[in-house]
């Protein structure tokens, strides 16, 4: 089977209090899985394109229940390295209520993905059917033998003539911005594909345009990117966000829009890789212009179910793209 | 005891994954009844109408479950009629969030109710003491036979003197508009009372008026109706809906008003139905003006709770209607 | 260890349905405790002072309920006062959706502190290290004997030069309007600082300012206190509130403001009682500036999750206080 | 409708914490009713007789709760007398396990039911078409003023030759053994069906015999019965129990007796008011026979499932009386 | 990839009431899938064999549930037949208690299986790569096609040299002894491997021999089987149950035996199924010994969790076949 | 306030999936503390000894909840030492059913407590007050540094008179059994109480006596002991244990046994520390027999409820020790 794209990254169990309880008056915890590579290849997935996700697993009954919940939607996991050793990374999202933002605990830590080593994943066959190779900023950033392994295989990617697309994710909880700044230089400068936030960018980078427009053309001509993609959420509440993405196109020096959603918000956390997922999709099934609106239409759906993985169908997709009513179809 | 009120139709046992889940991920879902006509028995009831509720249902559990959640509001359900065969239809609501619309999978096909024979309901006997009968357009669209039986009911009332109230209904997962127009055609020439949304009486009367007010009287006058009252939704979210009702009476030409609500939404399926039980309630123990407000009322206060039957008490419906506080009472 | 803050009154047992049910479809309750000087002690507690709450309790599963999560928040429960009679009062909260209000069903009568007798509780001993002693117009609307034992607390506190700090907390349920006036005329005479809203001002002592600011003022010199905190609330719907306060300080003729909220309402009960904490704490560390200020940021994030009692951090009051933003810190 | 039987008693709420948890631990609490003679009531009903079931309720969300539940089962509920005041009683539950028993905390004083008058409830009317009037010694436990009403019932059934049934039922929490016998003496005497446990009979009416028959004996002619019932349980672990009864026949001597089950324990609260409806069933529609057995087979069944009533139906309790196989059919 | 196993069947959802609840109190239902060959194809491929599952689903989020949760164990689904129509089969499980046995409600007509039709599904291909090929008695008797559709899928698999395994399963609710035996007899007589029960040996093919042994000696004979598998239950209570299985080899007429396991039962639907699927790995990896006993030691651990599908790993039914303890490993 | 008892370890977070669930299939886990030391300290604070709890904590929610579910219980917290760096360890439990054993997986490397250092804790102020240390083998298998700071908590103790108390608690996930010997023989060395089981002493100390009571013996002589308790249990199966334990007395050469109790077991872990608290209590209020009475009682009550805690009354411990009654008092 032909892997259209291969992503390559983390995936954390995820614990979560029901109901806007906070953690400390929680007795019962949701548990989803989430990682941002491991997102956007299931968004990928659900909507139509084959889809292989390689990261690096603990042998227990924690790692097994990463790799059932990937392949539920289709997502081959044959080239994930298990270890006896080590951990899964977990993390705790409280869900808020305005005045009171979301708030994230990490605990993640010496995880599996932490202790790969080089050499550890054969790249080589991994790659050899892959169209898209994808990576955020978080994977580097988890220590320095996963930031060698994440330049390993944008550079494997980059000699195969495949084509490789970065999410640059910024956690300051992982990272200060100078390291960032230096590894994601290296790495971006391999991509083909920039997918980030205005934020991300200046934290990062340091650049800070006039408009999205103006940051997504200075990313390109920095780091000879095809395509750059921000995404923008504006955030008057907790409950209530808008959401919705430009992307520039170095080729055509167009910029393409999406529409822009009002979102119901039940869950966010993971909008932006499933926006990368649907990028994907959009833009090695059609154009840029396709990229940017399968992908903020996927991410927008997320939005509405919990949990990090996106569970839109391509149907669904297509239905709120086209402006479909809130109406109860019957 | 004085049935003042018999509706008849479907009850469906209905499956919804909580906490905006969507079916995919679900591994729990809320068990609750619902069904059109059954909706309506039970808004009529808890205001304090004397209301039997005709079905038929498959004699297990989950028939059973059926009749103990109708009795439990006091609805009279000794006119059931029971089978060993057949099936209790069943449907599947997942709860949205803007821009995902809320989602319903009817799986009701051979339901008890929709093989339902000419002869098996005591319509005679049943009628005998009521003075309104009220069903659906749901019905007839089950079956051929759940046609026939509609039309029957319907006929025998109409001769009995026994008031006609028609809920229109149109569920084009059942049958075409055409076979809906002429079903229709021949039902609501026997009614009294026809209660419709605009857009259901497009689709299958093919009535398009300049404003809600037109329709109701071309609707009134075509079918030779007494009142048409029409129930109005505004969506701009998913989670907040705008929520009111007219109708109109032909014996004064008067339209009749209630109150406009904005509605935080928890549930909205059902809402119809309960404006129904609520429009029967109002009419039979005032007047027209009064059925509408106790029908907006009713189905006002629906919205706000999970499950498609309205859990209102009058007083509570009363102080809806009377631009009641939304402060604690304490 | 020296206690800064003393706290009197009633603990109950709270039922509430989960996901907007109502309690007559209820077949699980979640199950909280509350009561206003309780709410109180806890919120100042967390955010860092010494507090010790007293009550009475009866010596069962319940009552040791009550004093376990009590006890959990740091809030010393030592002079708790036990018998093997009486009952732990209950209540009961529906919540809402617009156009239906939150609903509260008290069943408290008959509870170990409506029955607490002079002499019980050692008030010598129990105000001998603290600042402040807090209480409020729910304890002596239980019963005649609390209302004596409330006035004997407040009596004995100043003549030890303990600050009294009063919440009016006009509960219609427990006592009228008259009998209120004149028992919390006694008790608020005694008082330094009282806490209220508007809309009990007007019941209980017939005061209408022009302003809030008026009100306050003319508390402040019908009582002969030193500072007057009113909270505002204002309820466009059930799920979105705006909530403040203003504290008028008799000494400078000063009024100070809190930053006005919008509150993404998951749970309004108990807000005013974490007004009065946060004000304590910002009372008691600095002044009645950063009293109000501190009420009111520990009560808005009150309200954003379940429970009655306040879980914010001082931390998490401060960052809500400084216009922190709604994104997700990671 | 004909009323076979008529039940009078207090039904309460009761709350439970879930999954063995004890209440100090508890956040949800599992909500159901219960009450001897509403339990006996739905048994009854459920097998197949016509039932009333009279009590006083608060006209609130809670008495409303009540009422439905108990007419859910097919229960009249007619003439329930309802009242704005007092409150519905609540008891408590703890599951355990061995070496731990279930454990009960009661919160039911001062509930509606306990303040009932003579002459609220019309008897004449209520026992008109009754051929058994069903009560048990916990609602004369109530108060003074229930024990009267109690009396009354029992009279006026008396007199109008209704068979009286009674449920000895003592509540050590409730009242003395003295203060029981004196009352049941009177109440039991009026009898004409005593349902009893051996440990009760002795607490109650100091008897002892050398064997439950001799019990029984004794009882029917001490008080002047037709038929005396015990029930009778094994209790060698918390959640594996020996369950069985006989029944003593004073017309012809004889002693009646049912299989002993061995019960795989779920929910054994409410075993002796299922007993009381099944044998009320079998004896009603065929002999104290089949009444024992009835009884035996439904209270069974109800300690195999949540809840104080019993759920099972008229099939099921033939077939496990039948000794029916563990294997699932399909 | 080569796929030692492919199982053909249906797949429906299963719903049941959790804590012993039964359906009539039910307000809530556990969602899990259940399948004879389906679970069969989980229990393999969890212990390590390339397992393929082919059946026929609607395509909506129902549908999708299915093939998500099969896939999920690395089952392969590609070659499921999708279509529009139909409807997902659907079960209730209401577990019990002694002396209430377990009970099951099937809906399951009308399925998109059942409506399969000749030459939907490449045998040929699906086939090529196969070791073996497992059905059951369940899928002929869901409608005449599918018993097409199950012998057209054997007699190919015999013509290519595929094993043919087949579980008598009968299932009352289905079909008659007599239709069952006319096509079973079909059907086995292409077998080379047979499992079943000594109770449906009898009602199907009217066996019963003195021993378990000589019920599989004559079915091997009369039906020239390699392998006949027999699974023995003993019910002594509903929570314990005994467990084990024999299976005879024709070629070396030989009897071998598991390990009797004494079960405390969480949930026993889907046991043989989970045999089936262990006895083709041990068969498959070794023998007709390692087969009986992988299938004993899978489908033992299966009845300790909930669901249909075994959970258990390699590890975990080796460890249970030889003997480990109930400590904790710590 | 005098603190008769300080134990000192680690607490961690638990997850446990509900109802018999596997790990992989769970969505939802039940959120616990557990920890050696804690939960004897928890167990001597429910019976009435003044109780503190030396730890080390990460500041953040899931630092204060620790915090708060330990002081619930009236646990002294203020000695705790915070750290805003390292983690929460946590740990996983999946509750079996026969053949499945219970199973646990430890996630708590690098926890707080892990990198606790010497001289961070205040052991000369901490025991000033204090009559007891207890501690167990598990803190100093964590880490070198946690395992000097337990060698010097004791060192002191012992310099100050303070009786201490290990509880050996061997865990083979943490360390080698060599390095086990030769750590615990410092620590045990410097002790005057030794809790234990037959099995951990054997793989520590390589002693296996003919009786536990030898055993008991030798371990008093090689490390001088006042004090030696072994817990017993049997597992016929998981969820019925035989439990209970002997202590020998040096000093009077006795073996003080406990009654064996029958326990229907909820939850297990955590078993053996509470026998640790309940001894303590009954060996600082009355004498070795009294302590393994005690510590069997209270550890026979933990088993049958959820958590690692006790949350058995003194009242409740009595009761069982004097042979209650399993029915239901009321």
């Amino acid at each position: 089977m032909n892997h259209n794209v291969v992503t390559f990254g983390e995936t954390m169990l995820r614990l979560s209090p029901p109901d806007h309880e906070r953690l400390e008056q929680a007795t019962n915890l949701r548990l989803h899985i989430g990682g941002s590579e491991m997102n956007a290849a299931v968004a990928a997935a659900r909507l139509g394109l084959n889809v292989r996700y390689v990261t690096r697993l603990t042998r227990n009954a924690l790692g097994q229940l990463v790799e059932n919940r990937v392949r539920e939607h289709g997502v081959d996991t044959s080239e994930i390295v298990w270890t006896d050793s080590n951990r899964i990374g977990t993390y705790y999202v409280e869900f808020g209520a305005a005045p009171r933002a979301n708030k994230v605990i990490y605990d993640r830590a010496y995880s599996a993905i932490s202790e790969v080593r080089l050499g550890e994943i054969n790249w080589q066959k991994i790659l050899s059917d892959a169209q898209v190779l994808h990576t955020s900023g978080i994977t580097p950033a988890l220590s320095s033998s996963a930031a060698d392994v994440s330049l390993e295989a944008v550079r494997i990617a980059k000699r195969m003539g495949v084509t490789v697309s970065i999410d640059l994710n910024y956690r300051a909880w992982l990272w200060t911005e100078a390291d960032a700044c230096k590894v994601m230089t290296e790495l971006v400068s391999q991509a083909d594909i920039l997918i980030t936030t205005e934020e991300d960018t200046k934290r990062v980078f340091g650049i800070c345009g006039e408009s999205y427009e103006d940051v997504a053309r200075e990313l390109a001509q920095r780091f000879d990117l095809d395509v750059v993609a921000i995404t923008l959420r504006e955030t008057p509440s907790v409950w209530k966000n808008r959401w919705t993405a430009i992307a520039y196109e170095r080729g055509t020096d167009e910029v393409h829009r999406a529409p822009k959603f009002e979102i119901e918000v039940v869950d966010r956390v993971g909008s932006g890789d499933s926006f990368a997922g649907g990028f994907l999709y959009g833009y090695l099934t059609a154009d840029v212009a396709a990229g940017v609106r399968y992908g903020v239409g996927a991410s927008a759906i997320k939005q509405t179910h919990p949990g990090d993985v996106c569970l839109a169908t391509l149907e669904e997709v297509e239905q709120v793209l086209s402006g479909g009513s809130l109406r109860i179809a019957r």
